[in-house]
């Protein structure tokens, strides 16, 4: 059979942070999935459908963004270097109460979804309200998404009433289960502090049912911190725990303030957890214990948070920045390396989300992967692939390839009209001035 | 008479972080000045040699490093994730040792004048050895620079005997004094732990006969901190103001490990600072405390610091990560703003450089200036100048205008051969592996 698509002469990472390049390699994509890999003495024909010469560049899995609300880029730089409750409840919340429409959710997420493609994301997962709206902006773009639907307990945009949450949630559920092989439906309890016991265990119960991921914004600063020790007499990881609603297929997003009991319950439970170091630091919510967290084997992916609160969705960014950070926050040059973070973005963040099949290069995978071009002066010269983390940005990837099919090209965005979803987002925009 | 360039349909930035935007307006460049800038309805004439739709883009002043080592691109991703002793000791003193050489510090000074242009830098610090070589590839480059050469205590390139570091910066400073307007030769004294006394008075002296800036590493890390501590029983910043070597000219670069005693004397003084937040972090040398020296009227610039520590020289995103770290430094994301860093990275800055023509755009000032396009995904919507910080990188700049002239058009560099310079840098890089 002939591939669809063949890259030629790539530096390839096929794991990025756990194994070796291959400096001079190929790669051949058929069908959605990788056909071939190796070294390109290797490679057994030099047709296809397509042929792209990689030129030297790098080829490897696309990123995986595991905490976004991607609506929210109505709310970029909105409201900057605010305290945190000024800035929720000055601003966000009374801009969501006011603008957060079925419309709005679909054409913010479609330039969420623009932006994260052409920066080299091709997983995220996503939380929000109206979150049909979010998958079929993914669905059409053709990012892979699990695209959680949120729940709290208070009136909500789409949800008036909250005791309609939970069925609200299973109706998604439904909805989404078998209506694109790229996006997984899921679950998002916004927090142990805005969602009673009950709550959680009926959210957490139904994800179960169908077997789906169960997020939660848990232990992020220090207010919450101090919130539920009060009312829970508890921290909030170990209020989690005594619900019961931590398992392998929750997500704990921030796990900012968590000790080493709560470390070792999250490592107990294998719960994933979702870390977003651009966000904390903006907010000044702290520096997440991440060196810990992996020493114990907790399996720990990384998230933009939404563009209110970064203000971008580059995971090349992220991971730099959360590489830095934790170096300074050990005052150890050690701490967190390159490979760390390279894994975390990949493979680890497509276990966050039970999605091992992405996050790797090999034989017989999904081809979800990009190519970034190093033939540039600031990414030169290149002695592996460290470089990416301290040096890319998300402006360098080229091209962009989802379950085998082109999303970049030459960093043209395929499936989005970028200048009718940009002025859409604008006379939004304008409304909220 | 007719300007040699007229941008149009900008939304310009005369002082970044200081003043308020021009929302929709123009600005006329004539001989290397600004010979008018204001709204769009008050612009006398529309011909111009060049005219220019910046198609609501922004036009800001261009950015200042305000420290780096420019020809240390080539050791870029060389030895990352090291504890500071090992990573000098066992790789970059080694590199230097065996690899600086003139061809080198130019070769390897085109590629970051190139790289710093590109990503929207007008004027650069820079201190090294052979920095003559320096000074040619900014100088061929268009880049506005104050290229400062280098003593040490120690046998240096181009200086075996340090014996002869003081003739050696007296001749370059003669050489360069009135060769290209755009370049000011400096002294850069490596730091109170490489100079002794007597090295750090005839340099300074040097520098005030010659009315040229003087720079220093100092208080940098832990370990310096205890040296100085040790050997000359005060900290690092009160050994050199005892030395008599603080004064409105000299620039203290790094100042992470100073106290409120020091920064008191700094702003006595009227000395300048330099900080480089990426590379506190990579290295784990600290986070300096920016916001007490801000409060006490201390005038900081940044800086990138190398490739070596950094690993880019993209002053976008030092901005970006230098507000954030702060904020998470302080627990508090007010501590240090968006416009904060602006004024740093543009009016500050020059300050600090003694050139405070430079780093904003106004009637008959210098000709330094950037346009950025924010008509891409990850810069809508623009709510203001904030985003820049937040959300920009270096390669949103389409381009520059160095002293009234094009030196970046449309991303590409003018006067840099770019294949020819990569070529050269990665033969370079093949004999350090």
């Amino acid at each position: 059979m002939t591939p669809d698509i063949l890259i030629t002469n790539a530096y390839i990472l096929p794991e990025p942070g756990r194994a070796e390049a291959i400096v001079h390699g190929y790669i051949a994509v058929y069908n959605g999935r990788i056909d071939s890999i190796g070294p390109i003495e290797e490679l057994p024909g030099r047709a296809a459908v397509e042929v792209i010469d990689a030129r030297g560049g790098v080829v490897m899995p696309g990123l995986v963004n595991t905490h976004c609300h991607a609506a929210m880029t109505l709310f970029r730089g909105l409201a900057d270097d605010l305290e945190l409750v000024s800035w929720l409840n000055d601003h966000i919340f009374p801009a969501e109460a006011a603008h957060v429409t079925p419309e709005m959710v679909y054409l913010c997420s479609k330039l969420a979804a623009a932006e994260m493609v052409l920066s080299g994301t091709t997983f995220v997962a996503d939380g929000y309200f109206f979150e049909d709206e979010a998958a079929r902006a993914f669905s059409e773009t053709g990012l892979r998404a699990v695209a959680a639907q949120g729940i709290i307990d208070f009136p909500a945009p789409g949800v008036p009433d909250p005791k309609e949450g939970v069925n609200s949630i299973a109706r998604f559920l439904d909805d989404w289960k078998r209506r694109d092989p790229l996006i997984t439906p899921a679950v998002f309890a916004h927090s142990p502090y805005t969602c009673s016991a009950k709550t959680l265990r009926e959210a957490k119960e139904l994800a179960r049912l169908h077997e789906v991921p169960f997020f939660i914004h848990v232990a992020e600063g220090p207010q919450e911190h101090s919130m539920i020790q009060d009312i829970q007499g508890d921290t909030p990881v170990r209020h989690l725990d005594a619900l019961g609603v931590l398992d392998e297929r929750t997500v704990c997003v921030h796990c900012v303030w968590v000790d080493e009991e709560d470390i070792a319950i999250l490592a107990r439970r294998n719960a994933k957890v979702s870390i977003c170091p651009q966000s904390h630091m903006k907010l000044a919510s702290g520096m997440a214990p991440l060196a810990d967290m992996l020493d114990k084997g907790v399996v720990v992916g990384l998230g933009t948070d939404s563009a209110a609160s970064n203000n971008g969705l580059d995971l090349f960014r992220e991971m730099d920045i959360c590489a830095k950070v934790q170096k300074v926050r050990a005052m150890d040059p050690v701490a967190v390396q390159a490979s760390n973070v390279l894994q975390m973005a990949t493979s680890s963040g497509a276990e966050v989300l039970g999605f091992p099949e992405v996050g790797s290069l090999r034989e017989g995978g999904i081809a979800d992967l990009i190519l970034i071009d190093i033939d540039q002066p600031h990414l030169q010269p290149f002695y592996g692939p460290d470089l990416l983390v301290y040096a890319a940005g998300g402006a360098d990837v080229r091209t962009v390839i989802i379950n085998g099919a082109f999303v970049v090209q030459d960093r043209q965005v395929l499936n989005v009209d970028l200048e009718e979803t940009m002025a859409g987002v604008r006379k939004l925009a304008k409304s909220l001035r």
